[in-house]
């Protein structure tokens, strides 16, 4: 069967409906577009685990600052459909910004109801730099699970604080949705995966790549018995390519999403960098 | 059948399950228990509507400000449940707030996920007095529809405010529930029911009672043809006893929540007012 393009909330919400007739497990994976094999990698889970699979494809407006890249991030439509169809998936819900969020609204906090997520989680990291970005994303995620109902949602590893957040909310408010981490997809230079690569020149790729290659690097020194952060991130510094604007390089356990000293299982080595204009992120769970 | 009692969230999503199997209409009734009339009506009308009727009680820490009466608020669960069994509810949803919020979590936006409605409806009226309450009560209301998912769910007219908020915030994050607003309940003498009227001693009862009066004759001046508010707010004004303590008393749209200078159909005339130590609240919706 064709993948379905359903671009209307309603016909969602009804879609839904028909399928829950029957004890089907439903299976969301929320993306911005721009697929690529890192979103295959969630959508082939997804079918793994559900009777249906829903690709959302939505440019969340209210999760990009005001100098961010919302008008030119990458969108792919017609690609996207295809990538969908080979991978099975049985609807793409791809609603317009005034399906989402009415028409003739100011999208900020004073015309709109958020999901804001702990200060705690949201103060730090990616949403220091970018402040409201994880309150645009947990509303949009809450609405997606509203307009959906899956039994199951699949997010990647890659957005490692979002994944935490998203896991946060979900919690706090009750909600029925199962969450599926999915590990980080590379490519095969060791970058990882993401839509705002295609934005890299050949030159900053070459310098993007000193980022993995720096999460490597102390993975392989934890690896080794070195578990100081303090040294671990040095190494790191010294690494990164010199052209490479450092957001931040933080170490959190990733149960607590705490600031550790010593790194041991299970904590979260993960980066932010503007490489160019580019934005990147990355990390590893040791 | 006896109403059921329920204090734990899984235990009350493996009920509205087992419903669910049979096309169910659920209905929810959020109270805070001490249950009078008022309630009472909003229980009728939901066995009216519904085919399994829950009635929540629980008094949410994380809408009371610090210096309000979560401590001393009413609490009567033994006398609620006979009422509620009376009128043939079938759970009495009540779970303790370590149940809702988790162990050693501090209540506070640092810790918890919130629903934030839209500021312009939040920041004031009962919002500006009460900094917070209408986060709280919309994370509450979020988390009690997705334990209980109620088709129907019913407030009464009276939390004026909080009603439009509600509707809103269902409607911003697409909530299915459908909200059902009930009239206000009034005892003999006109005062509106509200569990903090048991705080009241007789004579400030009859200082209360200014507040409906000042509201009737704001109805009476509408019908004899007078829309200027600022005729009608000094004609309140003059009715209220001089002992009430008015925090404000404002002609809105009930439609859009905006101020009006005229008052037309659909005006919302809403009023707070300190009684001593007790703040209550009234309205009138032309």
């Amino acid at each position: 069967m064709e993948t379905l393009l359903v671009n209307n909330i309603l016909q969602m919400k009804e879609i839904n409906k028909n399928w829950k007739k029957s004890d089907t497990i439903v299976g969301l994976v929320p993306t911005m577009g721009a697929l690529h094999n890192g979103h295959a990698s969630l959508i082939k889970k997804a079918k793994e685990m559900c009777n249906k699979v829903v690709v959302s494809i939505f440019v969340n407006p209210i999760q990009f600052g005001p100098n961010e890249d919302y008008d030119k991030y990458p969108r792919s439509i017609e690609k996207d459909k295809i990538l969908c169809n080979e991978l099975g998936v049985d609807v793409i819900f791809s609603p317009t910004p005034i399906e989402m969020y009415g028409e003739n609204v100011i999208l900020s906090n004073n015309e709109l109801s958020f999901v804001c997520p702990p200060y705690s989680i949201v103060d730090c990291m990616c949403g220091k730099s970018r402040p409201g970005h994880f309150d645009g994303v947990a509303t949009v995620v809450t609405k997606l699970f509203n307009i959906v109902k899956p039994d199951y949602a699949f997010f990647g590893q890659k957005d490692a604080q979002q994944l935490f957040i998203i896991k946060k909310f979900v919690k706090d408010l009750n909600m029925d949705v199962k969450i599926i981490p999915c590990p980080i997809i590379r490519d095969v230079d060791g970058l990882a995966l993401s839509s705002r690569n295609t934005y890299l020149s050949e030159n900053e790729r070459k310098i993007a790549l000193t980022i993995p290659k720096s999460l490597k690097e102390i993975k392989n020194l934890y690896l080794s018995g070195i578990i100081d952060t303090g040294i671990l991130f040095d190494t790191a510094i010294s690494i990164l390519d010199k052209n490479i604007e450092l957001d931040y390089l933080e170490f959190r356990d990733f149960n607590t999403f705490k600031k550790v000293d010593k790194v041991k299982e299970n904590t979260l080595v993960a980066i932010a960098a503007k490489v160019g204009k580019t934005r990147l992120i990355d990390n590893e769970i040791l």
